[in-house]
C-alpha cells in the first residue's frame, strides 16, 4: 500500500500504490511540487479536501501542492505543515511501506550519492544522512560491508534494518507512483534506459575523470587514463545532446529520476577536464534541473579538491 | 492495459497490467511455464476456464501452464496452441502495449543480447532476430545509430518503430506484470540493484576480460588490461557468492531478470580466465537456472574464439 500526500497536511490515503502515478499529473505548469492526491470519489467538503487544490484530467482525483518558499528546503515546508496539523487519525497503525524512515549512508561529494539527497528533498522525504567517506575506505570496514558487500556508496537503510544498494535502484524505489517516475510502462522503460546509459557508458568515464583529477594525488599513474576517460565522456554527452536537441528531459514528458541521474555527474564534468561547452541543449536542461522546486545543488569541491581540479585542467 | 494467457489457448483478459503481477504466482514446484489467467470472479464454467488449471492461493485467480515438452521451446508451444485454437474474439481490436512484435538487433555471442533471447523465450514470445556483429562495426552505422545513438546492442523495436536501448531495460519492460519480476516494490527495488550491479561492477569486468580474449587479436595491447579486469571480475563474483549463500536467486523469491541478466557473462566467465572454482554456490545457481523451463544456453563461440581463449588461458 502507498499513500498519498494531502495538500499542506499529513493527510494519507490507503490507496494501492500503483495508483498513485496513474492519477497524479502536475499542472503547475512545469514546476514539481510535493502532490497531494485524495480519492476520485471525495468531494470538496470532505474532511480531506483543501481548498487551493487544482482538478486533474478526467477528475479522478484533484492534487495541491505545498509549495516551498525561495530558498525553502521542501523538508521545511513539511515539517512546518506537520507542526500546524499533527497526525491524521486515518493513519494511526499504519506506516506505508515507501514512507519508512530512511538512513542515507553517503558520501557528500560523491554525485551518485547526491542522486539521492536531491530526490529526497524533492519530494520532501524526512531522512537520515550519515557521512561516509569512500575515499578513506569508509566503505571497506566489516560494518558496512555487512551492510553492502560490494563496499560501496550509497546505500539506504530503512527503520527495521532493510538495506538497498545502488543509487539508480534507490531512485527507483523512492520515485515509484510518483510523478518523478512515469507510470506509463513503455516510458517508465525508457528512463531506466537512461539509468542503466547513465551506469554504464556515462558515470565511468565522466565521474571517473574527475574523481583522478580532484581526488588522486597529482602524479598518480591513474592520470595516465584521463585522455582515454575524457574521449568517452565525451561520447556520452554528444548522445545527451542528441536526445535533447528534440526532448526536455531524459525521464520522458517531465522531470524525474533520469534527469537526476544524468545531472548529477554531467553538472560537474568539468572537474574532470571535460568541458562543456559544445553541447548547448545539455547546458539549458542543466539550468532547467537547476530551476526545478527544492533544487539542491551538489556542494563545491573543498580546497583540496579544488587545488587538484585547478592543476588538472 | 495488459493481457492475461489463458492456459492452452490465446484467450485474453483486459486486466491492467499491475494486477497480472500481483495474482499470478507459479506453483508448479519451482518450474517456470507460461502462465494463463482468469478474472477472479470467472466460474469453471466459463468459456475463459479450462480444466487443468490450478487454483492460486487466496482463491483470487487460476492459473494454467501450457508445458513445453522436452527439448521444446516456449514458442512453439504457443504456436501449437494458437494454430489449435485460433483467435479469441475478446481480443478482436485490442493489441496489449507489451504484447507488440518485437525485433531484437542482437549479436549472438554477447551475452547482454543473450539475455533479452532468453527472456523471450522463457516468455513465450514471437520476434524477430537482427544478427548485428557490433564486433566489426555494425552498430557504427548511420542507418543503426539512428536507431540507438549509443551504438550498442541489443536494442528492441516494436512494429511501430519505437525504439528500446540498454539490456536490462528491456529485460525490465518485457518482465513488467510477469512472474520474472516480482510485483512487490521492495523486492523489485532489489531486482533492479542486482541489475544496476551486474551493468558496473561485473560486466564491465567479466564480460570485458572474456571479450578482449576471444575477440581481439592474441598481440592485442589491451590484453595488459586482463590481470585487472579479472581482479574486480572475482571481487564481483564473490559478492554474489554470499548473497547465494542464503538465497537461491537474484530476483527476488524466484527466479527472474536478474537472475537472466547476471547468468549471461557469469557462465562464459571462463572464457575470460575467470574461473568458477572457488564459488561452490554461484555453480549451483548456474544449474538452478539451467534447469528452468524454457532456457536456452548461449552459443559457444566460433573456432576462431574458441582459439584465442584457448590461447589466453
Amino acid at each position: 500500500m502507498e499513500a498519498g500526500w494531502l495538500a499542506g497536511q499529513r493527510g494519507w490515503l490507503d490507496l494501492p500504490s500503483r495508483h498513485v502515478g496513474e492519477w497524479l499529473c502536475d499542472r503547475s505548469r512545469g514546476c514539481r511540487h510535493r502532490l497531494g492526491v485524495r480519492q476520485p470519489g471525495l468531494g470538496r467538503c470532505d474532511s480531506l479536501h483543501r481548498s487551493g487544490q487544482c482538478s486533474l484530467a478526467g477528475a479522478r482525483a484533484a492534487v495541491g501542492f505545498a509549495q516551498p518558499g525561495r530558498g525553502e528546503a521542501a523538508a521545511a515546508v513539511r515539517r512546518r505543515a506537520i507542526g500546524r496539523l499533527g497526525p491524521n487519525p486515518r493513519r494511526m497503525g499504519r506506516e506505508p511501506e515507501t514512507l519508512r524512515m530512511i538512513t542515507v549512508y553517503g558520501f557528500s561529494p560523491s554525485g551518485n550519492c547526491h542522486k539521492v539527497k536531491l530526490l529526497l528533498e524533492q519530494l520532501g522525504r524526512d531522512y537520515n544522512w550519515i557521512e561516509t567517506n569512500s575515499a578513506i575506505g569508509e566503505t571497506r570496514t566489516p560494518a558496512f560491508l555487512d551492510k553492502n558487500p560490494n563496499g560501496r556508496v550509497p546505500i539506504i537503510e530503512l527503520d527495521d534494518g532493510r538495506v538497498l544498494a545502488e543509487s539508480n535502484a534507490i531512485l527507483c524505489w523512492l520515485a515509484e507512483g510518483t510523478a518523478f517516475l512515469p507510470a506509463d510502462s513503455w516510458q517508465k522503460a525508457q528512463a531506466l534506459s537512461w539509468l542503466f546509459f547513465e551506469q554504464y557508458s556515462h558515470e565511468p568515464y565522466i565521474a571517473v575523470a574527475r574523481f583522478i583529477c580532484g581526488w588522486t594525488p597529482g602524479d598518480s599513474p591513474r592520470r595516465a587514463d584521463l585522455p582515454k576517460l575524457r574521449e568517452r565522456g565525451h561520447a556520452a554527452l554528444a548522445v545527451m545532446e542528441k536526445h535533447l536537441a528534440s526532448n526536455p528531459w531524459f525521464t520522458g514528458a517531465a522531470y524525474g529520476i533520469a534527469d537526476i541521474a544524468l545531472y548529477a555527474y554531467t553538472c560537474v564534468a568539468p572537474h574532470g577536464g571535460i568541458a562543456l561547452d559544445a553541447y548547448p541543449a545539455l547546458r539549458d536542461w542543466l539550468a532547467r534541473v537547476e530551476a526545478t522546486s527544492s533544487f539542491v545543488p551538489p556542494p563545491a569541491p573543498d580546497a583540496q579538491a579544488q587545488a587538484l581540479i585547478d592543476q588538472s585542467s
